[in-house]
C-alpha cells in the first residue's frame, strides 16, 4: 500500500506532541548510531522562470530502522533575492502551476523496501521545526519557566509558541514582529488557538525582558537577539543560525545544536545567481564558533551532556540545520496513523505539488 | 502535468542512440559547469527482512538546466550478502509485495520547479550504464573497430553491445561468460536482435584476443580482463572499477573514467551487517590510481583531453560511480516523448515498485 496523504492529513494525523515525542525517541537511536541522516544537499542552477531566480534541488534522507521506516524529502524550489526596503530577502516562489510549491517527502518501508507514502513536506517542516526546538525547550529551559518572549509572528513563530507550550507549563507569551498588524493578528489567534495569554508589544526588549525563554522564530538572516538582553537562567532558542548575535551565544553557559552538519552539501551552476550573502549568510553565520564543540540534542538527549545545572545558567538553542531524519521519524507516526484512520489515496499532480510554503 | 510511466514505457519512450545523443549533450553542460550533479549517498541500515541483509536507501540527483530538468534517482534496497561457492556475491533481493524491487526517478521541471514525471529507474539504470560506456567507445576505440569481445552475458553485457554498435560499425562480437547456457542464450538472443554474428566462447581469452574492443559487462567485484591479454590499439571498458586488473589499466597508454567521485557518500548505522569486502570492495578497487588525474568523459567531449592519438594505443574507460545527471538528461528525453505520445497515467504502487533489477 503506497499511500498519497495531503497536507491536511498531515495535520490531522500528526500532533506537536506526537511529533515531540516521535523526534525525541529517534534522536536515541541517531545518537548511538543506530539510526543514520544524511547531510543535506543543494543543486543550484539558472531557471527560465527570471534572470535573477535560480532553480534548486534540494534533498535529505535518514532511516529509522527501529520505526521501520526510511524517508527522503525532496524540494524542487524556485527563489529569487528581491530587495525589500535596505535588506535582501531570500523568497521561494511558488511558480508551479495553480501557484503552489514544490516539496514531497518519501516514505520507505525498511523491512521490504516498499514506498510507503507521499505526501508534501509543507505541514511536517512546520512541525518538526517547532518540535525540535520544543525538545531544546525540555532539555535546556528551567523546568518552571511560565513566560515566553517570542520574537517572530509567522508561521515559524506559530510552531515555536505550540511546541515550548508541549513542553513546559507556559503562561504567558509576549510577541514582537516589525509590522504592527502582524504582530496583533498573530496575538489574538494565538491567544484563541492555546488558551494562555499571547500579547503583541512593540519593542523586542519587551518581549523578552523578563522570559523565561526567549525564542526567535523569524524570517530574518540577522541577528534579531541580543547579548544585552540577556538575563540569568534565561534560555535562548533559535531557528537558524544567524538570528542569536554570536556574542549573545558566547556569553551562554550552555550552547548545544541540531546537528553537527554545518551547512548543505552546496553544487552551484555557472550561471546561477545564487546570493551568497542571502542564503550563505545563514550558513556562514558564527564561523569563529566550533559548532563541532556543541553537544547536539541527541547528546542531551540520551545523557551524553547536560543541557543546564541550576536555575542560573543561561542556555541556548541553535537549531542550526535539518536532518532527512526528522521526515522518517515524524513519517512513521504519519503512515501508522494513517494506515489506522485509512486516510490517503490516489494522486492528481496537486498532491506532489502545495499552496503552504514548505 | 504529473505523468506516472512504467518500465514499460521507458523502454518504449528512450532508444540507445537516443540515450547516448542526449547523455553526449548534457555531458557538455557538465564539463562545463552549467549543469551539475550530487554525489551519490548510501545510508545503510539493519533491516527486519533478515539478520545478515541491510537496508539501503540511496539517491543520487542532478540538474541539466539546458534541457529544463532536474532529477533525483532513489533506490529503496534490501540486500543479502550469501556466498556461492567460494565467491561472496552482493544480492540485491525484490522484497517489496509482489517480489518487487524498488527504484524510483523524480523529475522535476527547472521552469517552476513542478514535478514532471515518475518512473521506475530500472529500464533507464540499464541503458544509461550501456550509453555511458557507448561514449567512451565513441570518444576512445579506434573508427575502424570491427570485432567486440564481451565478457558477461547477463542484462550489462546487452546494453554494453547495444551501445557499442550504437557508436561503431561492429561485424562481430564474441561472449565469454563462466556457465555455458547463459553465454550460448545470449549469443542466439543477441544475434537475432542484433543482426550481426555474436558467438559464445569457452574461455575469456577467446573472447577477447584479437578484439578491437574488450567490454567488460559482468556483475563480477574480481578482476576479469588481465594485461596479458592487451593488444595493441585496444580499447578496453568496464562498468564498475574492479573488472580491469589494475596492471593492465596501468598498461593503458589513455585512461579516462566517468566521474572523478570514487565512492558514494556512505552512512552505516551500527549493527548493520555491511560487507566492505563485497560492496567496498568494488569501490577500493585500484586504490594505487589516483583517478582525480584521469580525464573524464565529459572532457573528452568537450575536447578538453583526447580520447586517443593513433591506431596503436591501449585506450581504457572505466565506468566507475553513476551520477543522478544521467537520469536528468535521459529524463528529459524519455518526458517529452511520453508528452508527444500520451503515455503514462495516475498510479497504484505498483507503479512505485518494479520487476527489473534495478
Amino acid at each position: 500500500m503506497t499511500l498519497i496523504l495531503s497536507n491536511d492529513d498531515v495535520e490531522k494525523l500528526l500532533t506537536m506532541p506526537d511529533c515531540v515525542e516521535a523526534l525525541e525517541q529517534a534522536y536515541k537511536e541517531l545518537a548511538f548510531g543506530r539510526g543514520v541522516t544524511r547531510q543535506r544537499s543543494d543543486c543550484i542552477t539558472p531557471t527560465s522562470h527570471a534572470p535573477d531566480a535560480v532553480y534548486g534541488l534540494k534533498s535529505m534522507d535518514g532511516v529509522v530502522p527501529a520505526l521501520g521506516v526510511g524517508a527522503i524529502r525532496i524540494n524542487s524550489d524556485i527563489v529569487t533575492n528581491p530587495k525589500i526596503g535596505n535588506t535582501q530577502r531570500r523568497v521561494k516562489v511558488p511558480a508551479a502551476p495553480g501557484n503552489r510549491y514544490v516539496g514531497l517527502v518519501l516514505l520507505f518501508s525498511t523491512a521490504n523496501g516498499e514506498p510507503l507514502a507521499i505526501f508534501p513536506d509543507g505541514v511536517l517542516q512546520h512541525i518538526r521545526v517547532g518540535a525540535t526546538n520544543g525538545l531544546g525547550v525540555k532539555y535546556m529551559a528551567r523546568e518552571d519557566s511560565r513566560v515566553l518572549g517570542l520574537l517572530g509572528s509567522g508561521w515559524q513563530a506559530e510552531t515555536q509558541l505550540t511546541a515550548a507550550l508541549t513542553v513546559r507549563d507556559i503562561k504567558e507569551a509576549r510577541c514582537y514582529s516589525p509590522t504592527r498588524e502582524n504582530r496583533e493578528a498573530f496575538a489574538a489567534r494565538m491567544s484563541e488557538v492555546t488558551g494562555i495569554d499571547v500579547r503583541p508589544v512593540e519593542h523586542p526588549e519587551d518581549a523578552v525582558r523578563g522570559a523565561d525563554i526567549a525564542m526567535c522564530g523569524s524570517n530574518s538572516i540577522d541577528p534579531i537577539f541580543f547579548k544585552d538582553w540577556i538575563e540569568p537562567g534565561m534560555h535562548l532558542s533559535s531557528i537558524k543560525k544567524p538570528e542569536i548575535d554570536p556574542a549573545a551565544i558566547k556569553a551562554a553557559d550552555r550552547v548545544a545544536v541540531h546537528t553537527h552538519d554545518t551547512a548543505p552539501i552546496l553544487v552551484v551552476a555557472e550561471g546561477a545567481p545564487f546570493q551568497e550573502e542571502s542564503k550563505g549568510k545563514s550558513w556562514n553565520a558564527a564561523k569563529d564558533l566550533d559548532f563541532s564543540k556543541f553537544p547536539t540534542i541527541a547528546d542531551l538527549i540520551v545523557g551524553r551532556a547536560k543541557g543546564r545545572e541550576g536555575d542560573k545558567e543561561v542556555t541556548c538553542f541553535l537549531n542550526n540545520l535539518g536532518l532527512g531524519f526528522q521526515f522518517a521519524a515524524a513519517g512513521a507516526v504519519i503512515y501508522k496513523r494513517a494506515v489506522e484512520q485509512g486516510a490517503g489515496h490516489d494522486l492528481p499532480t496537486d498532491w506532489f505539488t502545495e499552496t503552504v510554503h514548505p
